[in-house]
Order: structure tokens, then sequence, then C-alpha cells
């Protein structure tokens, strides 16, 4: 079932002074106040970090308590402590998505099963195999940029099943709807990232909200001192309610920009996925692959689709950017095809 | 056999305005250059990190192939890497020392076998049962101090066994005598760290060297990413002919500085233990647990001895600082003997 490369990403694709339609984070450096934050912080780096305020900062934001909240070296270290920490009997990874969670299953040596959601009905979550014991699904999901409703996600909770929702990318929807971050489900994980709005994928810096006994599963298979002092600085600065106005002013900005996006796709009579909702757009398009070539060479550079469980070379995800950069994709798009 | 508290560190024993004695880094914070690198990174952050250069000069500073390099998230995650990467039927952690190894182990759920070295001899390297298929050294030792000789390092390589030697205080050792980095030898792992050189625990940076087929391996089970883009890039720095030279220099300084606490040590008739090479020694003083707490309330912090296997309430380890320091420390202690 290793038939897609799950290790492929957005990243690989950028360089040679393309312009980057394939990662999907928004800003192209941090905010001035948060750089100024970290730099501040460089002083204090001989200490051994301490995530301590930053799991207060985490709490407080979503309502709940310390203990249950984990922070971590982005989410991607949420889903490899996952996979280490847990025991599945039959591990399901709702796809196309994020392709990680089923990486780090696989790494720790866990069968993985997938439940694909159809194009056909705009990757609509449905039902998963009764007995699954743990089940990932991405809200929004990455690539398909489809917002799944909470009440599709509770529907999915049972005894002895742990639902993991990964949030990633759910800063970026204005009012960050359908969450289930502020809810105390027994029996869900959400993960969440502060990499795509606030442009620190360098960094590594995310969070799980769960149980406290789960968070403390977790938290006993994490390296010490896994998340750096920048990384922990981050946490509390990007909490505070004027970095979540300034994240919900980003998402409406970002909802005008995919606004934009897909109306100019959609006259150029491409085939736009679902209804997307995150800061990106996944198209069908009768030979993406050797177009995403063409774009290459014009100077754009997309998502490739065909590594997603789910998709072939007929998808690529594009990245929402501001108006101008849009259009000048569109114009290279007309004209190649 | 947890029966003592392994994820005990000294980082929990500094504060309250206390002179830190607890904690094995040496600088203050990073220092001016280092900082200046890592404050033009910060312009960089949106991008995902890439290890790539960080693992070619590390490859170019030990004279290693960049396919022998993993670059992590601090020795820590080295030691997690490990734990979850391999399936040892039979694990030997040689101690007194640094716990997190044998933590590491645990969590992953290997059963770990203590050799325990003896102070009556100065903590000297002996044999390790002939079956055992994953050995855990520390060279020079946390918190014995002692640099065990490389011969007797490779007097433990067999086939079938996988030494693992953490190297994350050689570079506190002038000329970096007895290190295995260099050598390409099958069945050795060697560790190193960032962190205590540089002032830089909150940056977690540190780097494995192996066989190619472990470094893929391991590759394997390190979450993406993990390796922040400004851990990333003071490997960079810190591999450098002239960062070396400088840490040449103040590991030469710190030896000075050693030999200055030893010798003030030995004059208030205290037992320093074996032939202390790192920037800590380990004593003995008898109802030093109770000396530990009245030092505390004298204003210095030192650290504790009975969290590491092999060691009891009579053992401080206490952290090489400047004469100044030292000098201050002593009169306190011999205030209170």
């Amino acid at each position: 079932m290793a038939d897609y490369d799950l290790h492929h990403h957005g990243d690989r694709e950028v360089g040679d002074g393309l312009v980057d339609l394939a990662v999907n984070v928004r800003l192209p450096s941090p905010p001035p106040w948060l750089r100024a934050e970290l730099a501040a912080a460089l002083e204090d780096l001989a200490a051994y970090p301490d995530p301590g305020a930053a799991a207060e900062a985490v709490a407080e934001r979503h309502g709940r308590d310390v203990s249950d909240v984990l922070v971590t070296a982005g989410a991607a270290e949420a889903f490899t402590l996952l996979a280490n920490a847990l025991r599945p009997r039959h591990a399901v990874v709702v796809h196309p998505q994020f392709t990680e969670p089923e990486a780090a299953l696989r790494a720790a040596g866990h069968e993985v099963d997938r439940v694909v959601l159809s194009a056909s009905d705009g990757f609509v979550l449905g039902p998963v195999p009764v007995d699954a014991d743990l089940v990932f699904v991405g809200n929004p999901t990455n690539p398909t940029s489809v917002l799944h409703p909470a009440s599709a996600l509770r529907a999915l909770v049972r005894p002895g099943r742990l639902l993991v929702v990964d949030e990633a990318f759910l800063d970026a929807v204005p009012g960050e709807p359908e969450s289930l971050a502020g809810e105390r489900l027994p029996g869900v994980v959400v993960i969440r990232s502060l990499t795509k709005t606030w442009g620190i994928a360098g960094l590594r810096a995310g969070y799980v909200l769960a149980e406290p006994s789960l968070v403390d599963t977790l938290r006993a298979v994490q390296p010490p001192w896994s998340v750096s002092t920048l990384a922990a600085r981050a946490v509390v600065a990007c909490m505070r309610p004027s970095a979540l106005d300034e994240a919900d002013k980003l998402a409406v900005r970002a909802e005008q920009d995919r606004e934009h996006l897909v109306a100019g796709l959609r006259s150029l009579g491409v085939e736009v996925a679902g209804d997307p909702r995150g800061p990106f757009v996944l198209v069908r398009i009768p030979g993406a692959a050797d177009l995403r070539l063409r774009l290459r060479t014009a100077g754009f550079a997309v998502r490739r689709g065909d590594t997603f469980p789910g998709l072939d070379g007929d998808w690529l995800r594009i990245a929402v950017r501001e108006p101008a950069v849009t259009d000048s994709f569109l114009d290279a798009l007309r004209g190649l095809r």
C-alpha cells in the first residue's frame, strides 16, 4: 500500500526562482512583532526550553485545561508521537489528505487502512469501518480544501476509538467554524499548527489538544526539550488576542483571495474540487502532470496531486496568493492550455 | 528498575536567583557571531527547514561522508530515534551516565540492563554482557566527567552489536581526544551536541554519525522537518574552522577552570571522583543531600547525584565556572561543612 510517495511535500517543488504556489504557508516571513519576540529570545537560548507558558497560553486560547495540552515541534511531531504511543488494531486514514499521518503510522510499524473520499461528491466525509480504533481526518483537509461539518466529525466518535482531527489549517478559515478544539470530547484529539498562518514553518511549533491521560501518554514518548525555546515563545505570542485578531483578518483576506483564484480558474473552465475553504484549492485538469511541468517552465511551481492517495496525475493543488500573483498565474495557465 | 527519576535534569534545580552550578551549559548566551547568524535566519522562517547544508558541514568537520550524518533536534532526539528504530534483544546502558538514553529505551518499550561502573576504581569502563546487542556509553561521561580511552570503547565493538557513544561533551575537551567521531567503525554510533559549548540548549541542535544504513533507518522514524531552520543554521555556523578554533580555546579555558575547582575542592578535603575531563566534576560528600539544600539557601544550585543509577545521596555534580564564581562557591562550601 506504500504506493504513493508519502514523503513528497510542496517544499520539494519550489526553487529556481519559481513563483511558489506549491507550499501552503501564507506569509513570506514572520510578521515584525513576531520576529522581534524571537530576536529577543535569542539571548535566552543557553537555558533548556520550558514549554510551560506555551501550554498555558494554548489552554487559555481554546478554553481548555492546561492538562489537555501538549506543545509539539510542529504538527508533524504530533503524528509521530501518536504513532509511537498508540497500538491501534485497525488504523484508518481518511484520504485524500496530508500524507504524514499515514507515513508516521507506517514508520512505527502499524498497518494503515485507507478510506478514500470521492471527488464526485466533493470529498464529503462518509463512514469509516465500524471496528476502526484510530481514525485520522484533516479539517479543513489538505489538499482538497474541504471543511467537514463538526457534526460529521462527532458522528465518527465512538467508545474505544480515537478520532484525530488535524486542524493545521483551521486558523486560516475566518471564525474557525467546525473546530473541535474548544470541545472536550472523550476520544477526540485535535492537532494544530502555527506554521501556515504565521510564516514559521522553519520554527516547528504546534500543539495537541486531548484528554489528560492521552496527553500524558504522548508526553512519555516525546523527546525531552522537544519544543525549542523559540517555538515555545512563538506559541505564547501567537495565542494573544491581538495575534488571534490579526490571524482572523489574514483569514478573511485569504478567503477573498481564494474567491478571486477560484473565479479565475472557473472562468478558464478548470474544475475546482469541492467547496474550498482553506488557503489552497485542488483542481482537476486532464493532463495536469504535463501541464505542471510546463507551468514550471513558465515560472510557476504548483503542487502535484498524484502523491496523495485517492488522486492521480490529473490533479494539482494551488496555493492562494494575493490577486496580482494569482492573475499572473492565471495568465500563464491560459497561455498553456 | 525504573527506581531513579530518569527525567530529572539540572535545569530543574536552577532558578530563584541561585548561582547555577547545576546545568552543564558553558556560555550564558550564544556568542555574538552566532546570535547574528540566528537573527538573520529569522527572515527565512517561512520556508520548511532543510538540514542538507548542516549535514554537509558535519561530514566535512569530521571527515565523514554526508551519508554517515543525521542532523537531529539535539542529542535527546537521537536517543529517541535509536530507541524507536531498533529492536534490541539485550540493551545495556553503562551507568552512571546521562539518564535519557535509558529513559528513551524504556519509553519505547525495551527492557534495559544496567552495567554500573565502580567509584572505587574511578568509574573505569569494564566489560559488558557478551550477548548485549545495544550498548550506550557516554564519553566523557555525564556525571562522572570520566573520559574513556578510545581503545576501551573499540574493545566493546563486536559483530551483531551496536555501540552508541554519546560524545555530547567531547567538544569541551581540548583536542577532542578519544573521540570515535572521525572513525568509520562498523557497529559504532557517535552522538554529538552543540548545546553545551555554544549556549544553545534552547535551540535543539545535535547530530548522529553512523553507517549509512543505520542513518537511513533513523531517518525513517524521524518526524519530518524535525531540525528547525535555526538549529540547522547553527550547525553550519558551529562547524566552521573559526568556530572549532574558538571551541577549542573555550575547552582549554574550561580545563584550567576545572583544575582550579578541583584543587579548591581537594583543599577542602572533598573527594572528587575519577580523573575529571569534562566541564563538570562529580564529588562524594557524606550527607551531600542535606548539604545541597543548605547550598541552595546560601545561593548556589548544584546538581543532585542520587537520580543517576549507581550513585546515591552522597554525590553531587558541580559545573565548572570561571574562577571568581568557583571561589565564591568554595567559600560557601567551606562555611557549610
